[in-house]
């Protein structure tokens, strides 16, 4: 990528319910940009996304479509991510992925910019985190900076719009259906494990991404961990109850002192999806000191994973990278 | 109370959530009934209730409303309890309480029949628990007999019907207005803390009930608890995730073993409120073994609380004396 103030940006997937949140945030934040192209697949064409008073026509994802774009953000999917980014890195395209697609490899940095972007170094490709992660890790990485934790049991409480718009859509045609015909269905007023594959030990594949992707942004392979991924009738913001045993001492005062000197988070007393939706913070609440354990202390934490969870993650790490550039460049 | 083969059945609150699931219960469970009183308050007059293909009329409760009378069902909230118990007492009527007026009192049986139905005794006033407590005792009853559970993370996902019929009423309609104007609001998709009051380390008092009476129902004073008690936007059925810690080895297909064999209890892979809605039983499902720390299960419980958690444990209680009655009788 060359060093300079403007940037030819792409994003894959545009139209996704990440990829809409990616483009306000460009827009929001004052991305410096100076070509935006909205690459999506076939049967996106003809259409247009909103973008600073205009409409940007979708353009075809192609081989090469990587021409002169200096970051692309991608966000259409694993198997878009596997096949595309190869091709962007040839072009010498800063890319950062919002899909799980590399997030295991051990020598691409998983990034959220608060916490490890120290890991960014000279790489080309920059993952995104799973949306759990990333917010239980907003409020568990700095106090674990400061008293490591050893085990966290983690039940989640997960928006329908994590399955992305069609299942937002899902939603709410189910409920309204049932609304007016009283047939219990499904997807009306109902919660169920979050829908990915199960493996012989039961554990969801979302489950195993949050412990995973938790230790790799820690750093820190020794973390036990416990995770349970609910999707609940809500459309946007995902909650955690967190019960979390630190290595020693960790009071809820220390506890609250800590997270209120940190960035990106914000202490709410009853934090709920109706609060938080469309918020860039992570919020915490019900900090309690679990009587159960000697060093143990409860949380209850919520972000819209539209943004933290992605879009925003996605863009602050654009931004740390180019801010990057800026202060080494000649 | 005499001994006899038909018993005079009184319902206090028979117009609430609960109150509906009892008659419904007494009906579907051939209760043996020579009279039934549906007694409520004053702005209930003029209303009745269906019971056994009749319409029943209400009739206001007073303070001589238990003359006569068997057997009472108190399902009128805490309140209501607490003032007219004790005159259905001097009169001499067996009752069973849904509220927590009593639950506490140590020397008042807090009872669930297949867990410790020997805790009646010759006791006048039983308490029927917590709906959180039965149907995480159903399960973790039976496993503790065999290995002590030593400590319970919980986290609950409580349906609307929790409080009454009029918070589902402010559900559906909150969801329709939504659904209508896109006009977000407290009670559409959102979730948000049970909202009973706090005390001053931040518990809530479903909390602390969910605590206590799982303390009281297994005798065991020892057992630790960290519990967290969110109501999500479901209308009946309450899912809890557990992480249970025992004294010693217990392993998930000893664990399977032993639930097989209890009763009032069934498994279930993917338990949903849609699938569990209605139905007697407990289900359980997702028994995993928890790798971060020795002798750990998670869990993930699914009861219908108007049910097993309030008006057939309410029935339940009430067949067991009648039984035991029947057989002692000369």
């Amino acid at each position: 990528m060359n060093i300079r103030k403007q940037y030819h940006v792409a994003i894959i997937g545009a139209t996704g319910a990440v990829g809409k949140e990616l483009l306000h945030q460009l827009e929001k934040r004052h991305f410096p940009i100076v070509s935006l192209s909205c690459l999506a697949s076939k049967r996106s064409m003809g259409q247009t996304v909103p973008f600073k008073n205009s409409l940007i026509p979708l353009q075809m994802l192609t081989e090469n479509s990587f021409n002169g774009i200096d970051i692309a953000f991608f966000a259409a999917g694993k198997e878009v991510s596997k096949h595309y980014i190869p091709l962007a890195l040839e072009q010498k395209t800063f890319v950062i992925d919002s899909s799980s697609a590399f997030r295991k490899e051990k020598e691409i940095p998983l990034v959220i910019p608060e916490i490890n972007s120290d890991a960014i170094k000279e790489h080309q490709l920059i993952c995104s985190p799973n949306c759990v992660a990333s917010i239980l890790l907003m409020v568990l990485a700095p106090l674990h900076k400061k008293q490591p934790i050893i085990r966290i049991v983690a039940s989640t409480y997960q928006a329908f719009s994590g399955g992305g718009n069609q299942e937002v859509e899902k939603l709410k045609n189910a409920t309204q259906a049932f609304l007016n015909e009283k047939t219990p269905s499904y997807y009306a007023f109902n919660l169920f494990l979050h829908p990915t594959p199960k493996g012989e030990d039961d554990y969801l594949d979302e489950e195993r991404k949050v412990i995973e992707e938790t230790k790799k942004i820690l750093d820190d392979p020794t973390i036990e961990m416990s995770v349970t991924c609910v999707r609940v009738p809500t459309l946007r913001v995902h909650s955690i109850s967190l019960n979390v045993e630190f290595n020693g001492p960790m009071s809820k005062q220390e506890a609250l002192t800590i997270l209120s000197q940190s960035k990106g988070i914000a202490f709410m007393e009853n934090p709920t999806p109706f609060a938080v939706s469309e918020q860039d913070p992570v919020f915490y609440g019900r900090v309690r000191e679990d009587k159960s354990r000697p060093n143990c202390l409860d949380f209850f934490v919520m972000g819209d994973q539209l943004l933290k969870g992605a879009a925003l993650n996605a863009v602050q790490i654009a931004e740390t990278i180019t801010m990057r550039q800026l202060c080494h460049s000649p």
